[in-house]
């Protein structure tokens, strides 16, 4: 039995991070099925090059795999016409309809709790990126519209995800992010369908052990950075969940330690929540402890909960040492001295 | 000649904070024409008690007025037919283009620098805000569909506001906030717009002094919070500009803490950041200062410079001592208290 991973790492720090993912989960030995990789192409760079950004290829061969793991994409500095982005195009080719970020900070030692150990929970096919934008002639000059799309189904099938997510937790507490004194239609209907989620969807009322608060987005955010710990899984549609892992992860250290998982019904990819990042691409200095986590999170994701916890139980370690970071944590190292560390503890 | 300041409170805390401006402003003698304050009806509890949020006798009374300042707005906590939020309204209905928040730490010492000093100008009539929602029923059970509209004219208009502001200021940098790499149209139109400005717009090249930088509104939250000082003038539409604000505020201690002007080319209303807080409105404990800062810098938005900087150095003189602060400062003061400090420095 094997375990077909795609490997996808785009642009920029992407082709640093995804062979930290790769060499982590091949210190596993016999824990998981024996990872067979494929290389698949796709991103900006590659979009300049042949003028597409994601080949149809990468797509079939992603569907004959049991995952994927996704670098990151850059993102061109002016417009460019025919390019549109990778990675939300797989998302919804793929119906990865949830984006699973936990940002966890490391304790000083492992019987302490973490400051900050919260789930965002992101729906991930709609809401503004759905990518419906028109631009015509008005009284205005220019006038673009978008259409900020929320369903039923979407809302449902997110809340669903986001309480099992908490009924797997300690506290099993949710907060529903939203804007909906602003947006009552398009709010509202997601606030209320994942508020409905226990009543309809909860096989034999587990669900009512879940605790439900909501957040307006704005002020979920202030709040966010004042006292993290009122928060423990936070369901969200796409754009605010996209804003709020970021500020998230501004809790943690780093961007460079967040990982997620893009999760479907039949498919999960691992994917660091951290860019391309242009600025440091080539220099060997980029964090590869986001992408490693995301491998351990996919294959938890995937049941080899014993791999799993392997890769983080050593990337922990390594960053409650301290003594091998990389700049993005205050530290000297290099990329291939933190995987060397933390593929010697695995 | 007299200064007619129209007075809405609306909900909660806005009862306690509003007359705080009021007395802030009376204490300011000649300094500022006589002024005559009109009270004025609006909010979510009118509209309970009335079935209106927003008279129509409010909003011709402001047309008549020089200026006002607003408190804050209750959200309802489920679908309220008919209710639509006062504030979203009279934006719009006065053409109040610019939501200017400045959010400023105060340092430990008079001659010393802020920690953070920026600015976000947020539009404040268009993006999400314009409210055209939809509800279908579809394939994925109920779908709702929300506009984003950015225009031309409104891009190029808060671009010029947030040009002028960033002149006005020592270091001059501007960065424009978007997510133009998934909203390539709508945002894309607000990025070159806002871009375009000091080639259509400035006299004698002066907006050539303005240096521009530009930020993906995820990873702008994200630097926010690790590298505040990076920032001087922020520029966003509508709706990250709502979560930027927000997410600045929490740098500085406290919503508490934060102004803003509404302004359009021929009106000015204050209002602070903070919103109507029902978990603590009627206790008097609610922080003056936000509403007192907002009259502030509504003065200084009308040419009253000599008004306003009294009043923001008596609050900066209360918040450096550190003697009477309400509980969100981590105070044991009163409202009340707050209040006497500050007018005792006028
Ligand atoms: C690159 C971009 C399209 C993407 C997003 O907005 O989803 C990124 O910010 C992320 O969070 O994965
Ligand atoms: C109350 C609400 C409609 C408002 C907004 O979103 O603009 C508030 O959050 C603000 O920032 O002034």
């Amino acid at each position: 039995q094997t375990l077909k991973i795609g490997l996808i790492p785009a642009d920029g720090i992407g082709h640093e991070v995804i062979p930290a993912a790769r060499v982590a989960i091949e210190a596993l030995g016999s824990d998981i099925p024996k990872p067979e990789f494929h290389d698949l192409l796709a991103g900006f760079e590659l979009f300049k090059r042949t003028g597409e950004a994601l080949p149809e290829d990468t797509v079939e061969t992603l569907k004959e795999c049991d995952c994927a793991l996704f670098g990151a994409v850059s993102s061109p500095s002016t417009k460019v016409t025919g390019y549109s982005s990778p990675i939300v195009a797989l998302r919804k080719k793929l119906d990865l309809y949830a984006n699973i970020r936990p940002v966890l900070s490391v304790a000083p030692s492992p019987d302490q709790q973490p400051d900050v150990d919260l789930i965002v929970v992101r729906e991930n096919t709609e809401c503004l990126y759905v990518k419906q934008e028109e631009l015509t002639n008005g009284t205005n000059g220019k006038e673009a519209r978008a259409t900020r799309l929320i369903t039923e189904r979407a809302s449902r099938r997110i809340g669903q995800m986001a309480f099992e997510l908490a009924l797997a937790r300690p506290r099993k507490h949710l907060t529903i992010i939203h804007k909906s004194n602003v947006l009552s239609i398009t709010d509202g209907l997601f606030r209320e369908t994942v508020r409905a989620v226990p009543s309809l969807d909860s096989v034999g009322g587990r669900y009512n052990d879940v605790t439900i608060a909501e957040q307006l987005v704005d002020s979920a955010v202030y709040r966010l950075f004042r006292e993290p710990q009122i928060y423990d899984v936070m369901v969200a549609p796409n754009l605010y969940g996209d804003i709020l892992s970021d500020a998230a992860a501004a809790l943690v250290g780093s961007l460079g330690l967040v990982p997620s998982v893009n999760a479907g019904d039949n498919f999960v990819m691992g994917e660091p929540v951290h860019g391309s990042a242009p600025d440091i691409a080539g220099k060997g200095i980029a964090n590869p402890i986001a992408s490693m986590r995301s491998a351990a999170l996919m294959l938890r994701h995937l049941g080899y909960t014993k791999g799993a916890d392997r890769i983080d139980k050593a990337v922990d370690e390594v960053v409650r040492e301290g003594k091998t970071l990389t700049p993005d944590l205050g530290g000297t190292s290099k990329t291939q001295e933190v995987i060397d560390e933390v593929v010697k503890r695995i």
